[in-house]
């Protein structure tokens, strides 16, 4: 039987190797940690190599995800559908094994990671989904839902911000199954790091409430004297210090940042082979090391075992069974469509058409009960904002360090980790996770946003407080370039209804997403219900015989319509906006009309669908013949120049805007009616130049 | 004499009074606050309201920004140039008192807060900002530069991952005379702090070494006997907790959420003040308390006092002194001209029209050397990657936790932290900071970038690997959406430069823009220079005899210029590009020039800029009726949209990109010279139709 360290050894030559064939990627950080992930790979991670996607298996984050080769060949070691031509193909166009690890390509990859700190916060949020679930469904003799979340972080990952807020929550949320191991190499990027990272790590650990630990990451009975301490501390998080050596036996390049992002070169892989002892050629691995590593029968057992587990779970609980099946599949309730009728309806209560104010926030809020009542994978939360957003419903339990279930997480001042921690809900399974904040402050997550878009997960913000409406909170409060950063990230919907109707529109598409993210985006300002009885409805495909309100929510959900056609013939002028500021459009739409000009209003209320939209859709809400288009948007105008192009107008934000009550701003920055209808008459006097050179000519 | 309590209570009256006046706003804190700014401001501050800009003033920052009524209601008492009127408009339109502190608009506030701990990271770049300047310009017994920074932190700060980017930082570097006071009210907006923020705080700052102390915070002894241990600690930051009531004195509100960001009531606010015992009506301040509170004589003569000793440093320092005092000018130096020269020959050197590859990115670092040594308020660094960014020239010297001085900051992978410490810097004088790191983790900085434009202040981040160029690392650091998102934010300059004549001009422009942040994005990969013989150049009204290559950078720097023009008369074909891709529409343009087409190349290196050029410059670089236009860049390509508009168009992304090398993800993505020829051919069939159709009518 091979030694531990010949067993780590295999993931080093892998490293090495595949680096240096790849001509890039990251061999210290894979070298320096395969002692200690062989020991948590070989001793304790419970996982079936053939079923990924088996609920009950362990996760494993790799937060310092530039080191994925580690990640790849442990996978590869282990019995996962991960073959050698693929770890050949490292960083390769459409491998499996991408420079860093991407969820969805890779079998075994729980989450993308990278982007420092991230893949720690969405461990915790895995962590805390697994709590949920068992505290949910658990029963005496039955943990169904039992298994660890184990991370490995880098000293970038404890340098970022967001280690802090994940870290912090963790500990306040006891999440004893959670357990991080620190690659403590003490070497970044720029070198040493003790010229730029000289925190007591551990002391601040403590300080949140985690159990700590240090050893010698290269020692493998320390790190798993370690781990099985770590695994029975069932009230608290906890972290190990493992104090490692970068390109663990690379002759020169061992504890130095010039093993940290290139490869190692041809000769110093051969000398670090004679130094292991390892007398193998690239990419072979003897069998009695496979052997050593192969975790396929062992988490075939464990399948069969928890399958079986499951099995009679369900004969004794056979609710709770279907429940747990239920949540798992991902799938809407089959009385959806009935939810989301009653959600439109309850739209239009009071005929909106008549109707006056409407709140969107609280509006938000009451959809959330239907929905939160309908669909248990739910799980909302705010970062400190949760009535200013709407993001609680009654009903909803909150999950507090004292509680070990529940679906509302108040996840303090901490924008970023929510962000992450969503992620990490969402690549659990079980879970449809919302949050609110003020708009102004996704730029704190920006990149775990980015995140959910690019690994496809559903996440839904709720974004409330939009633009120069926040009024007096002033510019540091009020978003108006938030909207173009949002819209411009790849797969994420951003939905900015207009009222109620559009509100209702918005939720049910960002819950019927179930492969990609969501922001609804909420005015601070009550806004007025719309008249459609001149919006031009879908004709509704998917629907046998749609009630007009399903025809109305149909029309909404492509993200662009005509909320109001001009009343004859083609339209002379396209007034598009979106939120808030569709009344203006409307308002200006009428007075126009008085003057007998034709004009049509669009109201765009997520441009992402309706850019996905067929081109016969997309051309009779915009003809590509009328340019006569304003948009108007409390927001930098620029980015609707995709719709209204260079003979347009756009009546926007061209800055930040001021402190001062919302109906002064709207009316200081020309969000008013008279300056749209301006702005169209200015636009419409070009039109009676035009027929005067019709004349001429 | 009046009681601290009752100069503390004029404090809290008037914070009162005016939330009520204005009907929004956050009067519990500033409540709660009241005991612990009366101590630091009438028995700490050195500071002198007559003159807001003196240089050695202490620095007040308040970081917990919504409490600015605190901050206004001090100013207001200690003299500075904030009438009675001004509190009374809290709040309107051009007041001098917006919602929250706004830098640049009203006497006194040091930066701009709100998005919270960021005030508490910009605390920590100000002094640094003191610390270096101390170690440069203090001589024996003249210490010229010696002032505190103290901040005031509330739980939301704490919470934010920023707090601990920047407390280890602070305490890596010894930051003595920065003192943090924190509002521990135990409440936040959703209530009771304890359920999402149980960190044991103080060992938290702790573990990351700095002094720690807990008092009453409406104990005027305690807090006084910490500050003075405080400022004695030379070694380390200090953080005094101190424990509040928010609200303090409301008869119903006092420890409750309710107090924090709405107006108390009138019922409420009478009953405040008999608990206060105070008996005068709203804004009205007697005299004696007034009095206590002046800082205006105190002030003058601390200013007069160290005025002397800049007047004896300078004659006996006369260098040291001239320096010093150019340093806080913020001008550039007299030979800047000549330096910017000598930059753009640089650029220029091996004739660029037949050089081979550049790397933008050594060459970048190469102008940091001329600019490094010519510009003694350059403070460079980067977010742990030094090298790859080429942040750091030689000669820089490395702050340390060892050195008190130096101009390169080692930031560790701390990029939020980077960016609000660079506002700090800036706002402390004497510095011109720069940074750098990988562009999409500008992601993780969004919000200080942002705070850097609303603020007017100087930045300057290098952003690089600034595409699909990246190459292996693949999506999670290939940034697709982030130029957008910059490009969004107002009054920040975005240069994306071509090649090194223009990666000048950028570092030109980026210096002499006094008041506003930067970003010079740069590509990994090599980039051709540019062959610039058919380029329009500008008129150069600013020079009287520029030599060529001062021409040149007088035309790059307008932002947006032809780099190529057609042979002869109209283009019937504009090609726009920026950054790496502007090799390829050149390389088109040659093709296409073969087969007859009149193309016109135009490269944008800055759309910022070139936006804010006169209408001449901008009709005569993109002419209303060439419509035919194809914008090229490897970035979401809706934003180009603005200059392509509906007829033309956009070889961009339109997605994430994938890990593979780069040349490999060019080539998929579409950014080859045979696709633009292909794009291009086809926009021009439409030519050939309008011609028929002509023929035709």
């Amino acid at each position: 039987m091979p030694s531990r360290k010949e067993l780590a050894n295999a993931v080093r030559v892998l490293a090495m190797d595949a680096v240096q064939k790849a001509k890039s990627g990251h061999p210290g950080a894979a070298m320096g940690m395969a002692d200690l992930a062989e020991v948590l790979w070989n001793d304790f991670m419970t996982h079936n190599p053939a079923n990924p996607r088996w609920p009950n298996r362990d996760r494993f984050v790799l937060s310092n995800g530039h080191a994925s080769i580690l990640l790849y060949a442990v996978l590869h070691l282990s019995g996962y559908d991960l073959g050698l031509e693929e770890l050949k193909n490292f960083r390769r166009l459409d491998s499996l094994t991408p420079g860093h690890p991407e969820y969805g390509i890779t079998p075994g990859v729980e989450t993308t990671t990278g982007p420092l700190g991230q893949g720690f916060a969405n461990a915790v949020g895995m962590a805390l989904g697994e709590k949920l679930l068992a505290a949910e469904f658990n029963r005496e003799k039955f943990n169904l839902v039992d298994h660890y979340t184990y991370c490995i972080v880098g000293d970038g990952c404890l340098m970022e911000g967001i280690s802090h807020e994940a870290a912090s929550l963790a500990g306040l949320l006891r999440l004893g199954k959670l357990i991080t191991l620190w690659d403590n190499n003490g070497i970044s990027i720029d070198g040493p790091v003790k010229g730029w990272f000289a925190d007591n790590t551990l002391q601040r650990f403590e300080a949140y409430g985690w159990q700590v630990e240090e050893v010698d990451g290269h020692d493998p009975e320390a790190v798993k004297k370690a781990l099985a301490k770590a695994r029975k501390a069932k009230d608290c998080p906890s972290l190990i210090s493992c104090k490692t050596c970068i390109a663990c036996y690379a002759p020169t390049k061992e504890g130095s940042a010039s093993s940290h992002g290139a490869p190692l070169g041809e000769e110093e892989i051969e000398g670090a082979r004679r130094k292991m002892g390892w007398k193998y050629p690239p990419f072979e691995i003897p069998s009695e090391i496979r052997v050593g590593w192969d975790a396929r029968l062992a988490g075939q057992q464990a399948e069969k075992k928890w399958n079986k587990l499951l099995e009679n779970y369900k004969l004794k609980f056979p609710e709770a069974g279907r429940a747990y099946e239920d949540r798992l599949s991902g799938e809407l309730p089959p009385h959806w469509r009935e939810q989301a009728l009653e959600l439109a309806r309850l739209a239009q209560e009071g005929k909106p058409e008549a109707a006056g104010e409407q709140s969107l926030r609280s509006f938000s809020r009451s959809l959330l009960r239907g929905l939160g009542e309908s669909l248990p994978a739910l799980i909302g939360g705010s970062a400190d904002l949760t009535d200013s957003v709407g993001a609680k419903w009654e009903g909803a339990r909150e999950i507090t360090p004292e509680s070990s279930g529940g679906n509302y997480i108040h996840y303090g001042v901490r924008e970023f980790a929510m962000g992450a921690i969503m992620n990490g809900l969402s690549l659990h399974g079980g879970f449809i996770p919302y949050a609110g904040t003020f708009m102004v402050f996704a730029d704190y997550a920006k990149n775990a946003l980015r995140l959910s878009a690019l690994m496809g997960r559903q996440v839904i913000w709720v974004l409330t407080h939009d633009s120069i409406g926040v009024g007096e909170d002033g510019p540091t409060h009020q978003p108006v370039e938030q909207l173009c950063s949002l819209r411009s990230i790849p797969g994420l919907q951003v939905w900015r209804p207009c009222d109620a109707v559009e509100t209702a529109a918005a939720w049910i598409n960002a819950v019927r997403a179930s492969a990609r993210p969501s922001c609804i985006v909420l005015p601070r300002q009550n806004v007025p219900g719309q008249d459609r009885r001149r919006a031009v409805l879908s004709e509704a495909k998917q629907v046998d015989e749609p009630s007009p309100i399903e025809k109305i929510i149909l029309t909404v959900r492509r993200g662009g319509y005509i909320l109001r056609e001009c009343k004859k013939g083609e339209p002379e002028l396209i007034l598009l906006s979106s939120g808030s500021e569709v009344s203006l459009a409307m308002a200006a739409a009428e007075l126009l009309e008085a003057r007998d000009v034709q004009v049509r209003v669009v109201s765009m209320p997520c441009a992402e669908i309706f850019d996905e939209q067929e081109v016969s859709w997309r051309a009779a809400v915009l003809p590509s013949n009328v340019r006569r288009r304003i948009a108007v948007e409390a927001s930098m105008g620029d980015w609707w120049r995709k719709y209204v192009g260079l003979d347009g107008a756009v009546v926007g934000m061209r800055g930040f805007g001021k402190s001062a009550p919302m109906n002064v701003l709207y009316k200081y920055y020309g969000f008013t009616v008279e300056n749209v209808v301006k702005v169209a008459e200015r636009m419409l006097g070009c039109k009676e130049k035009d027929k005067e050179k019709e004349k001429d000519a």
